[in-house]
């Protein structure tokens, strides 16, 4: 039996980073986590896979909040409305988390292959999106055509966000970004 | 020396998507290949360079007529009618390979790393377009909205065409997907 360590997930997630960062994704092993946390591996690996799952951790959650949001809006809401105010319940997550996300994003883009399952994430929320819109009736392309604007719109805006220069929120560049993607197709 | 082949690239593409059909991706070889197609493994390899290859040939052909038709759009088009033009420049390609795309499709929709693969390669068309119309000094985040419009239009057009019931033509669906886009995000 191990003893409960209090923010267990949380040390290790910060461990992982940090040693990310410094050495690289590829040269640093989950013992030198487990250990920079002052934990045992065991204690990782109760909550990551992986030590690539520490980057990746929160797809499910973040997964179901896009779903949970098409599945919830009133009847009758319009597919482009759907997918905005799923944008919107999302953005609200991230405000705090704009040091970490710059760092995951620089250590995933150092790497291909975690670059790749980045793309794969990105691919699989639209396909829930999409699904989630079919659900509410919603017909094809409309759905995948909505499903794929709202992921392309959430991955720009969160590249615009983490910007070395960016001082906005993310709540107000999701709407930014969702004007700009109106005035695109209006060809304006 | 090796004696000059007719149409071997085309020799072996057929007999591999007949092998991959019949048998799986996974249990065909490139022995088996060359061997369907009345060639030496020695052919195949100065063709493509694995198995996977074979499907994902003219990938590079495509994304440069992507570049091109975005680099030769007349000064002063909107950047959703570069993307619109880019879109028909490639349609017209794949009007007489409707057989090869729907199995294709089958062969890469069943085995995961090959549809990874896939959703790789449309990131990479994304990235080609977005940097094509930066080029012609599109600033952010519209380049990398239209970029990303024009290859979910191309990946969600492309999945209609080649529909078991569909009878239309790929240009013609391209139009269609178009205007499908515009009325989303117009919201109507």
């Amino acid at each position: 039996m191990s003893r409960w360590e209090p923010d267990a997930r949380g040390r290790l997630q910060r461990a992982a980073m940090e040693l990310y960062v410094e050495h690289g994704f590829e040269q640093t092993t989950v013992a030198e986590i487990a250990e920079r946390a002052g934990l045992t591996e065991r204690t990782f690996f109760r909550h990551f896979a992986d030590k690539r799952e520490v980057l990746f951790f929160g797809q499910e959650a973040l997964l179901e909040l896009f779903v949970s949001s098409v599945a919830q809006a009133p009847e009758g809401t319009a597919p482009f409305e759907m997918a905005a105010a799923a944008l919107h319940a999302v953005s609200g997550v991230f405000e705090d988390r704009r040091p970490w996300s710059l760092e995951r994003h620089r250590v995933i883009s150092a790497n291909p292959a975690l670059a790749e399952r980045e793309q794969s994430k990105m691919a699989r929320l639209s396909e829930a999106v999409g699904t989630a819109l079919r659900d509410r009736n919603i017909s094809e392309p409309t759905a995948s055509l909505t499903a794929s604007s709202c992921i392309s719109v959430f991955h720009i805006a969160f590249q615009t966000w983490i910007a070395e220069d960016n001082t906005r929120g993310f709540p107000q560049i999701v709407t930014e970004t969702l004007d700009a993607l109106k005035a695109v197709t209006a060809g304006t």
